[in-house]
């Protein structure tokens, strides 16, 4: 590909999902945010998105569209051993080169296979076609290696559906192959908070959208439990005085927002906190659950290296699980009922007494749809936060699905403690 | 639109998105989930999806690539009163026909801005242009009203791009307009599988191939610890012997791929169990988890009414906290290792003595990245099962992200536990 081309490229980038069941109600094709979001770290954008079931001709169709208006196309799916993986065929054609088999990609299957200790099935051989002239992009995390192929006029990249492949194989081809393609200037920055809303997030800003130069992209993004400010502006060089602009800009929403702002680097909720725990060197946490279930303990969990710190989650769902491992008083349930400030209280103090831990989050509710009623309605949550300084408890009214209470319930207890940490620190 | 176009229509539905948001990596394109399940209800689907950003000349590219291919367009997007908002003037364009100022539609959104005490604004006006033989699809959630247009040899449907518009919008259009195109006799099945591979499972259902009628749409569907074999068949009457084919073909597999297969109507693997318990009246659960960190006691707590049976899940990440909630001996752990299947043995048997649940689940691996070592290495999980009859455990060795490895781990306890309710259920 001549240097010439790469302005080219940048503005003409396409993005091609293959596969029947993106066309169902039930799957959202997401590959497509992790690309742009790697794309925008690059200063690039995609230019055009499709999506098409497995036929081969619809492929072959959506393929010629694509090679007809763009010149760097993403191709994910249908890279799989089954008969419905058409993907290689398709390019193959539309590209005129024929696919040519790679022993060395069938050994690499095998040799997966094998560690397994499992033989490799037949139908894999497909896998181990490549377009000529195509270089092989390794998968480690499946068995559909990818295809880089740069012709005359285009860049094509074929890529695996499946979300687990596709991302670790696109983060690889930023760094290894779109670098020269970088758009070096843009700034941009995502601001998360919690303890929000949107509209509240946005009465609150509202007065820097005056100070907005038209370059710079401001969207505000909610979703249960978060709200997000992007700020994204493209640079014209280096020296760029808007650049001035953009850190004031971001420096301003920062203070109006203040302490519900979380994270200025795309690090979620659970992050921070692994985060600030590992700066404190040796404190521990454990938590205690009802209605979230385990999607504390889950979330803490994501973060490698939590077992530093976490020492253990109890998700006490009955009431005698309550009392046996977390010493809440039969008598406070009976009295208060499960779903109750002081039960919440009672857990997060009893599940950091025995644990031993320094701090305990504990979360008691009502996740729905079924077990409201009217002085205990569907969405009312405790949270509470024992430490070595005494408990907290909040009551709380969430809305939405069984799984959008049971996160703003989490969202709310890990802020507790994000706050509390960081106080801590200052002491 | 003559009738004979009426099949021709059914398969040729395109959607397009139009939206420079849509190409960014903070908006899911959600949309065509609804539209897609909506079409569904009346035995359709869409054939292609495509987004576009907002340039005139790029919408007018779309279309045409849409008309060239398409019958009955669903265009979202590009209605609002901005200057960024242009699906009209692109339609209006390719179709070849000149837009029409409605004064109907400026009294509504005047009325409209009445209602809320405000005045409308100049920009509003550009929404009061009809493209020539459209009908007017009125919105009674926004300004934007959509456009229904019949040509010679399409139809194209102008629909507002906030989902909340959208939506009922889209209702409408099933109930009052595509009624006509509904395709009554589609059949339809989702099997769910566990514990095999996707060309495992390919290789097993290969021999019903020859089998397939060419109308039978089989699409095989992978992700970590899941594979789903989808069979779709429109048929042309209710009396079309092709049903039967379809039943047998379901059969076939059904038989081929034996226990594997845990649902055929779209159920989750904590689903299937959730309806097990039911079917038991009484019986409880309970968990005791390490490397999973919560998600299996969260996946099982998904189910609404799971307070039914599940007692308490315990997320003992620590080896203390094994031995202080589990009675795992210190002993055991120093010997054989957190990891082991020893530890996941009497992990099972300690959670289910305390809790006293009939049935308990354990989990305990190396999640990763950090972590393994070549005796022991990331992916390595051990799941346990007591039961009123004994204890099973299996060694497992996962790939793939922390997460993947989490989600497989509490995939292969709960299928663990779906077969041995099964058995129990039949004893």
């Amino acid at each position: 590909m001549a240097r010439q081309g790469i302005n080219q490229i940048r503005e003409k980038i396409e993005y091609l999902a293959i596969g029947s069941e993106l066309l169902t109600s039930s799957y959202p094709e997401t590959n497509s945010l992790f690309l742009s979001e790697r794309l925008e770290s690059l200063g690039l954008k995609i230019k055009y998105k499709a999506v098409v079931g497995d036929r081969l001709e619809d492929i072959i169709s959506a393929l010629r569209v694509a090679l007809n208006r763009s010149r760097l196309i993403f191709i994910s799916g249908g890279l799989g051993p089954t008969a419905d993986d058409r993907t290689r065929e398709a390019v193959s054609r539309v590209v005129k080169q024929p696919l040519v088999f790679c022993p060395l990609i069938l050994n690499k299957i095998k040799q997966r296979f094998a560690a397994r200790g499992r033989k490799m099935t037949p139908s894999n051989r497909k896998q181990a076609y490549v377009i000529r002239g195509a270089e092989i992009l390794e998968n480690t995390n499946g068995t559909a290696p990818g295809q880089w192929l740069e012709t005359k006029t285009h860049i094509l990249a074929l890529l695996p559906g499946p979300p687990g492949e596709f991302s670790p194989m696109v983060q690889k081809l930023i760094i290894e192959k779109l670098q020269p393609y970088q758009n070096k200037y843009v700034l941009k920055t995502v601001i998360k908070t919690s303890g929000a809303g949107e509209s509240w997030v946005e009465d609150r800003i509202r007065s820097i959208y005056c100070l907005l130069p038209p370059e710079l992209e401001l969207t505000i993004l909610a979703s249960p439990g978060e709200v997000q400010i992007r700020l994204t502006l493209p640079l014209k060089d280096i020296n760029d005085p808007a650049r001035k602009i953009f850190y004031k800009i971001k420096d301003k929403i920062l203070k109006l927002l203040g302490e519900k702002v979380f994270s200025t680097d795309g690090q979620a909720l659970e992050e921070v906190i692994g985060t600030e725990f590992s700066h404190l060197g040796g404190r521990t946490l454990a938590c205690a659950e009802s209605c979230s279930g385990g999607l504390l303990a889950d979330r803490i969990t994501a973060v490698p290296g939590s077992s530093d710190y976490f020492l253990a989650g109890l998700v006490t769902y009955s009431n005698k699980a309550k009392s046996q491992f977390l010493g809440v008083p039969d008598r406070l349930i009976r009295e208060k009922g499960a779903v109750s400030r002081e039960v919440a209280q009672a857990m997060a103090v009893g599940v950091r007494k025995r644990t031993g831990a320094d701090f305990a989050l504990s979360i008691t509710g009502i996740a729905g749809p079924g077990g409201g009623q009217a002085k205990k309605p569907v969405g009312l949550v405790y949270t509470g936060l024992a430490c070595p300084k005494g408990v907290d408890v909040t009551e709380n009214h969430f809305q939405g699905s069984r799984r959008q209470i049971k996160f703003q319930a989490t969202q709310k207890a890990l802020d507790m403690l994000r706050l509390k940490l960081k106080k801590f620190h200052k002491e």
